[in-house]
């Protein structure tokens, strides 16, 4: 049994809710236990200049904390004039995801953003951020899909992640705070609707793990975010059908 | 008749929203029409190098907005490497504003920080924040008061804030992002429970302005400053009849 | 009487040396008491890009102090890598400033950089920054305005600003740096030839005003800022005529 | 069979210079194929302030390429004022993979800070930089446990690391450039001795990979690696032996 | 005949004037034809941390222009964020030149910063900074001595500076700007009142020069540099005894 | 006799090693006893902005150690986020000596990068990597020379640099790292093939220095320039006849 009373292979609640924000164009609030992050996606008409002419689309996120976020107040990234390399890991990590799923052809030559800000901490920062995310990104793109009649949804399949890690010699799903803070080993892990991986990044810091761990964790995780992504598809109402097609199309093919 | 249907000195709808944060000191969302700030106070055991030792607090505020909190995404001041001299025009304007009405003697060698994180925009941001950020430093030094037992209780007054303008020749209170955009002349006043100025900032960037639309001007804010302050009282309950009383000891010396 | 004898209502004497930078398209040496600032005027025939095309043109301002314009050296923000609050929103406040009384479609697409560098300091080092960039512009707009044959002069009105502030109970006028520092109430005035308002800024950080004090301090800085607008149009000579064309048609108007 | 006609399970040829630089305490040059790195390590007898007084000491990596070490010429990132998120990235994982091998507290409050400089890139600098970084480690970790008389070798096992990726199908180890760059799914893996894993990062932004995919890319790791380690222990000598004495100890306990 | 009408080997005329601000322990405005450069001097009671303890003093320089010190506005370092490596190579010449006379044992654990401030430019300003600041050091210098009553005046020569360059053929002593844009080699000087060299910086970018050119230019600086010194002598009246006494003592023996 | 048994006029040994990196157009490792530079040359087909359209080539030079060079680690210049004075002196020489020797001409508009990385020094690494820089660039102009059929070399002369410095009253050529520190006037001289000095740049910071001692000081480093570029002649081969017979065309004129 765990502090908060889960089993092991028990996420926390989540709750996602959209239309978080009148100006976006695509908006949720998403809470997992604790943690709560405003993911908002913001289209523009136009992409990175390194990328001008080629007719694709792009998908890029920024993340942040704000300073109380967390138990004690963290300084802000802005006063101290740089992002810290935490900050850039995750940033990278969120829209590397994101696209992994998105028909960049089929988005056309713009661009999303996803700001995922990061207002009560508690944990899978993280990977809360990747899951509410693509719902914001999916909200937006349904939006431009209907508005500029694109002729392919440009989603692929939907896209969910959590933590996993080794507390106290057991494999656990989802860590608060607390369990993060004192496990061995701690994981992150990506996958799409469809079950394959798009991301896997497991360290052993304070101790090395065998294979037989790696596959504990990995199977704990699968099952787990398969679970959000359910959560996604409710949220996600009749979007999720579109992103359906396309995924039972790519499967059978 | 205002575009949406107020009158001329009808602010918006307020609403405090406490304890919004599990970890800081004091915390809450406040809402003034579509405006939306989260307010955090955070207490810590030291002051800032150049007032050790002299046996006074320090309060400071710190002010930013999400990126998508406005129509069109700003680039977030941690990306840039800088923070631009509107956002620190108004983080010194909030702090200067609440330690107006804090007793830093009684306070003691501890400081408060006040961070406004603006989620969505729409006028009126730094009032806003003032308003807010009043509310959550009250019940964090209530907290501190008693864990401490603090022979006084060190806020003095209740502290409020609003725009107001000139738009289209008429003074209006509370001016949201349209109005704000086309008034000729734009004015934040910050004023306590007792009536009294703390900050006059008015702007005739578009065309000056005379002594007697000054006068309009103040009288509009002046009333609409004392309803806001009542929306704080009842936020604040208990803690609210603590100021009252330094209030009116001040007021009857 | 006040510490360096003047009355409440008495300013420091005033002094502006034009043409002091053979470089500058105009330019002011201007001293109030022991604080100097040297203010350049450059002209460039571009806009910044957010208003180009619109056949307007711009005027913007920088401020800096030399390390040891203060009793004790200040460290260069050059050196430091960023500039600080004080110092942005001084420089906002000149420009927004000035730009209040030019009209910015008879400029043309071009704009105007007014550099306000503080020699000396003894308080009041923001509104001698106005009151001498005013002339440096006016210079500067006059040599365009004749070089480029502008079929209206493109400055409606006067422009100066004086420092008041509440000393032991006492409203006073252009406060010195001693002054400055016990001072309870500090404003900073802006105000044209007309006797209009352009920017009131006060400030009670130390103690709230009451209505009647703001009164008091608004009617010192009016008398004292029409004394330093006679000052510019002795040192303008017939420029100034120029400028009273436009300012009695439009009060006429 | 592959592009420089290797096979599918075969890495390139390594070669470990060791005394690369006469003044660090650790130093090599570690060749794998045409990736060239010098990595030195430095040891200080201070630990960073939040680790002060804990008896423990520190192991931090700094990472960087020469700017014509790639076949484009990246322009400096000292040039730029800061560090990317890629070198910030790398920087954090070669540091958490060398501390997951270092027995902190045998080595006492001093620190030791690897730098790899990539002199010539052709893919995996940051997996030839942690196995080169291990061998600097050691010898400088060898000569402070001399010197110093530690009661206990602070090294408990070795450790290398190796990229795997998916290329047109086929699960390959030890990617070079012109691999990566069309790799559907790159992994890299840092394992010890005992053939632990400490780190597992794999992505698969391209396209999203299986469990069986993942599972056949891990065993080629996991070969490729241990060869990497015996060419370490023939670079080390007799301080091979010295690890390999707690490497056992530890796997018998 | 030069364009300003000068013989080859004559210097621009030359004017010092002391005590230009009434904050600094050492000032003077220093013009040299129309180059002019404010330098004060700060005497600070500690030294930098790294000299802390060893019972010698610090003498460093900055340097900075005003925007328009020049023909055409030159963006503030303050704005870009940082010092440009002009900026840095003159700074380091200027605090390098000044430690040059200065006996640091005698000067105590006290640090003396020189600001040398551009406020118009026409040539030569690192050189004018140099002998104005020797001027305004001197002053600072003699404060201290009298009012620590320092044992020894610290001070061992004069110091003075001068360019020389080849034009058209021709070496000429003390370009201006529109000279230097033209010459072929340029070269800096710094010579003591003995008649020795402190820096030579000879520089031929646009053509190499000849070891006959080489000293043509230096017996041209020499001669104009000694004059500068005549000048400062005179802008210091009696300190310049105290640093004659010292230059005398040392040549004798 | 030297500390390290060298006679006072006797450089240390040198080792040109070309080709040391497979990406660059041109480079080199260059061995100055102790002192190791990597030089690589990069060439561009376009010139800075300020430099478009004029038909003529540019050369630049970059110039940093990695942290270990030296005998204690350095702060990397990317964490500190800006380059240090000492470095841009350094870069900006090197950059300012090559283009002595370039016809930009004849180069026509592209643009050629020289970065000097030092990965170990021992003294001389600004006079090392100009003479390194030098072949690297010869290399990297011959290519283009070939491949675009230039009609001209674009390179006018050989181009060599070495210190000189007085150390215990003694004149003495190419001081170590040692010797530097002892030196009390140190001289850094770039000269040409045909003997003429391209930079001189003497510093007497420790004690000023006599006509005499600086014609000492020119004498030794014309000697040991020369077998420099001798050395230079040997690595570049068949090159150094297409620099030859520009340069002797050149003395002939």
């Amino acid at each position: 049994m765990r502090s908060d009373g889960r089993r092991a292979d028990q996420a926390r609640p989540v709750r996602i809710t959209t239309g978080y924000n009148k100006h976006a164009e695509g908006s949720v609030l998403i809470e997992v236990g604790d943690t709560k992050v405003i993911c908002t996606a913001t289209v523009e008409e136009r992409v990175p200049p390194f990328m001008k002419g080629q007719g694709r689309g792009w998908v890029t996120a920024e993340y942040s904390m704000l300073p109380r976020a967390t138990t004690v107040r963290n300084q802000r990234e802005s006063a101290k004039g740089k992002l810290g390399g935490r900050t850039m890991e995750i940033q990278r990590l969120i829209g590397r995801s994101l696209r992994s799923v998105v028909n960049l052809e089929a988005l056309g030559e713009r661009s999303i953003t996803l700001d995922c800000d990061v207002i009560q901490a508690d944990g899978g920062t993280r990977t809360t951020s990747i899951t509410g995310a693509f719902v914001a990104m999916a909200i937006a793109i349904d939006k431009i899909s209907r508005e500029k009649n694109l002729s392919r949804f440009p989603i692929n399949d939907f896209l969910g992640s959590l933590s996993v890690g080794i507390i106290q010699g057991a494999a656990c799903l989802d860590l608060n705070y607390e369990e993060d803070s004192k496990a061995k080993v701690d994981m992150n892990v990506v996958m799409t609707g469809q079950g394959k991986f798009v991301e896997v990044q497991g360290t052993g810091e304070e101790a090395p793990f065998s294979r037989q761990e790696l596959d504990e964790l990995l199977a704990l995780a699968e099952a787990g975010i398969q679970a959000m992504i359910a959560e996604q598809q409710q949220a996600l109402g009749p979007i999720a059908d579109r992103i359906r097609g396309n995924s039972h199309a790519a499967s059978r093919s």
